[in-house]
């Protein structure tokens, strides 16, 4: 076939360095597209690692500096899949070099990082997205669908919670390599910025906008050693969050993310309740959608457990046969493929990085109020 | 209210004595009816634990010959709860003396012996019922109204299974008291005749005769001690059995029970696949019913797990609010509400004597299959 | 059994007359106890209706006006299950009676009445019992001997739910008979009082005082037709209801109840996640607990179900053999069970009415909290 | 990295020819191996679509003979991925040119042309390996190596299913392109070759040697029309088999396989009950094992659902973080990480061709048992 290469500059070889790179690896393998990324580089600090992992996946070369990266003119678009106190620089860098921008999230370590991040793309007009893969879960799609659909009428209630316990040990370092996640000044902030910031994202593309929330956060360990440092010091990341918010369609919300709730791998689950049917999702078997309709029958009305596997459910007619599951790979697979979509029919698939700085501000919204003990408003992005 | 006495003698104070001795209490706390069980008498062997018993449920008398309850003039129902080698004689006896009959299932330990004991009800003229009490779960209630409106359509498959683990100790003795399910001159037959019997029962009612089997049984654990005589003997039941079956109406079925299946208590299940839709049900979630129906719109096919517990669901308007469970007991009441219904009514509820013949016809056949190495037809009642 | 009678007058003939009756008329056939209620009187504003409930339930004698049955000598115990708005006259006049009282949940309509409930018992020095059955569950109350024996560890997460779905139709009026729980003046609040109260009696039970709160409520619909006025009047009860907690203890907690969670009849769910292990029960199946244990080796480690019918399980010893489940119903004979036991060795169980109050400490800091949009310290009983 | 590179002939770009395919690409991106496919060839009859298949998954070249891609110098290994009635003959020419062989399962429409397969490899001694591609998804994986540890102790039980619905419309057609499964003479058989031939590889696999079997089959529905003669023929497939079985350990028993089987799509289940523990799987959630223990501690015993997605879990080091599931397609890149690595240690992995050949003993078994009404003997592979 015809497709057009789309040459792409990977930044970080960590986890979602991996994710992305399956991503474009596999996605014209299963999608019919007009675009087909082509692995120009990766870039990384660590010399020896970048060239492992350029090798491993195909990429063509290997840079360690990034503005070198974003120079190159043989590039189209940059991936940010670097911690995220590198977010704001790269992408603006790209940005204004006139390459398309895909960022993992969350988009900034704060609304005002975010802030510039989407100015810049905007500015520039080039393509954006941000990684906020769970909205690209088949089940998580369908969820959309039957919302847009008015199947659930008015929406009364929300829940989401991401609950996770790899943290509880007290010898758990923080900083460097695969712990930068409890270092704040790379980080941003904890459970926050890394599993409610999924949680939000979806929430706001489900069930519109939030208006206020009023928040608690805990540390519960206190200290750490420091990897890069090799002291004792302050945590200063959230381990626990928690919000109470108020939709701007009148429907309440309960948030809880925490990486102390033994048992929980990676549990981010959600449940929306609606005048006339409730939707639950569980990233825990990402491949089912319990869904309960009040104009069933009366006597034969019950949670239907619906095994997201067949042809007429979101993406799944790429894959395999009915009741055959995907998993969370996919889900990058799939937001790749939007992406590509969209570059052919002009119309942009989200999350953009407009909305990742929405995101941003309920983000900031939760941590001052969990500062202030009082109900904080939502900037609108 | 004016209710009418209804004399019960129960023959019997082990676990069924119990179970049907708080069925005959509560039965006209929860449900209207024209009769009203009244415990004239209990009759056991033992002295003392007879007396107890009847302390602790309100008996008004003890019997330590069940020949003796037999003739007493102020009994209208003889209902037996006593080891399966007793059935008959009693039955017989009861039936003879123009008293109403309620037994424990199996009716009796082979065919042979129901044979007689339905004979004799019938002969004369005598209310009569066999404890299958799993009919009278709420969820199984309602599988069988959907099947009898035709929400299913054509029967394909028909699957249950009776799995427990009670016995796979080796140091566990057979005979006496509480063990004489394992004792086969007094059970009649192990798996067969104590847990598949139930699901037998059931699955006539719910999708008509069964044709023809072929059944494989064993017996894990070759001998043990026997409580009675204290010593080592054979151990005559089968520890465990399964058939392969036709039904009547073309579909085909597997069975299969045992008490070496580790980790399961009593978990009785049942499935059912038609053309149009499927049911599945079990014991240990009892309160509950699998139903899918591929008539519902295709992207939202699932199974539904409904929560039996609304006023529109079988029996539960006489128990107590939406989302509030009942449990085994409750199927022992309910039964004693029918029988009580079709007193009033005129209108004999099933299981009756014969109905229990039907299904010794069947484990008989089975234990023939067993030997034989042959699909063996099924007798009909 | 040379039991000793215990004479019991109930005021209310309701949903929670029928429990609280079915759990004197049951607990002597399974627990073994000193003292036997003996059912003298049930109190009750519809003389018809009365009459109708004691014939049903054996009661000797009816009464219309509740001074009446709390000046009779032969009863020895009040049991309050009117609506909440009765609560506090009837048990503070019961206990300067010198009656025993046991007084449905919530104790009173707020902390207010419960405080001078609270003094009227113990200033009289009569046994008293909150009717927070919940706890008698054998689930949570194995539950609450795991935490107690230390092996969750410490305690980082609580989080209750009781989610209903019964109100969200606008034509469902308000007040009168079946619908008390709607009118504010007879209920108090709405699910704050009615749900939450429930789950907060069993977490602080479980997990220790709660220091502070922030909560929102919610009134979805805001006028309903009012039973007794036949107007349209203005909805002063919560219809949902949600906050955020601090434990004494320093674990975080999120608690919600609603009666607008399409799908949910009584869902009343609670976790708690430990340092070494988590739990998690559902009152929709209120015979499985689900447990996760760290300590368990590592490929092997799950959340394990529980089904909680064996005889080495809490109350469990006296009702069936393993694998057959109880329902709702029994959580009440526990507690009478528990209340004579209490009364035979002289150690009053819980909830004492002075728990009764803590609970309304709680909540009235909820309501507070959702008026004044601040976290609200919780005064201690 | 100095892979070697493993020239790769595919024959056949349907379903199958995707999963390996796919298989071959993602291997090296996952796991560090010697060997590194590379995908040299297509083979298929309609050249228009063999084409557009080796554009898609990066093919080399295209072949339309499969003689020609077996004589091809340049060709390492031939993976068959074609319909059942061309695996003998490609096979064995295969072997005979000296090519490794991979072939889809089952490996011969009967044990006949199988015993030649098997005989053709090994008398080229050639690496071979058939698809039986369950015995790889990690959850079944660690269920081999519980077993093999002892941990059952002795088995008593094994149980599996393989239930679908798609064939259930009297409007499907049989034969041709997709539909080729529905006719006899290139399938063999119905669901006992497609469906019970995977459960059968698992469970000898698991459990040992089966030594007899008895069984039943149904076509339900006798006539469809022929898509490649265009009249209404006779259906030569058994729609439904099941069939009772002892193994050469001892332990009983049940396998079932339908297509009419209404709401489930490709449901396959086993369970094995040893003398202290269980296990359970399910392919509708593959991710998960469901782990019984009689040796953990009384009150606590309770079936484990063990989410596979941890390091310490087979194969799952490989993938992503602890809570992300992987799904299907997964457990062929597993088998092709193991044949790589057997290739380079010189241990063949399994299932051999004679692996295949022992399935196929035991289908041909059932299908004699099923026209003869008698339990017949297993031949060994």
């Amino acid at each position: 076939m015809s497709t057009k290469p789309l040459h792409v500059g990977l930044v970080g070889y960590g986890f979602m360095g991996r994710t992305h790179s399956n991503a474009f690896a596999q996605v014209n393998h299963f999608f019919p597209l007009d675009y087909q990324p082509v692995l120009k580089a990766v870039c990384g600090r660590d010399a020896a690692r970048t060239a492992a992992f350029a090798a491993q996946w195909g990429y063509e070369s290997v840079e360690s500096d990034w503005r070198r990266l974003v120079e190159r003119r043989d590039i189209d678009l940059i991936d940010i899949a670097s911690p995220n106190d590198t977010h704001a620089e790269i992408a603006i860098a790209a940005a204004q070099a006139g390459k398309m921008v895909l960022c993992e999230k969350p988009l900034g370590r704060n609304a005002a990082e975010s802030v510039r991040m989407a100015a810049a793309v905007e500015q520039a007009g080039v393509p954006n997205m941000v990684w906020y893969n769970y909205r690209r879960v088949p089940a998580v799609m369908l969820a959309k669908q039957l919302i847009d659909q008015g199947r659930l009428g008015q929406i009364f209630h929300y829940r989401a919670k991401f609950l996770q316990d790899w943290t509880i040990s007290r010898d758990l370092p923080q900083g460097g390599a695969a712990l930068w996640r409890l270092d704040v000044s790379v980080a941003g902030s904890g459970v926050t910025g890394d599993l409610l910031a999924h949680c939000i994202d979806t929430a706001m593309w489900l069930n519109g906008s939030i208006d206020q929330v009023t928040a608690m956060t805990e540390t519960f360990i206190k200290e750490r050693k420091h990897n890069l440092t090799g002291k004792v010091e302050k945590v200063g990341i959230d381990d626990a969050s928690a919000f109470l918010a108020r939709f701007a369609n009148g429907s309440l919300a309960i948030f809880e993310a925490t990486r102390y709730a033994r048992g929980h791998k990676a549990l981010y689950t959600l449940e929306i309740n609606g005048e006339h049917a409730s939707i639950f999702w569980d990233l825990h078997d990402l491949h089912r959608l319990q869904y309960f309709d009040h104009r069933d029958e009366g006597p034969l009305r019950g949670w239907r457990s619906i095994h997201i596997t067949d042809g007429d459910h979101p993406y799944m007619q790429h894959w395999w046969v009915p009741g055959l599951q995907i998993g969370y790979e996919h889900t990058f697979i799939h937001q790749v493929a939007d992406f590509l979509e969209g570059l052919a029919s002009g119309k942009a698939p989200g999350p953009s990085f407009r909305d990742g700085l929405a995101t941003d501000h309920v983000t900031d919204a939760v941590l001052k109020s969990a500062q202030s003990g009082r109900w904080e408003p939502v900037a609108r992005a």
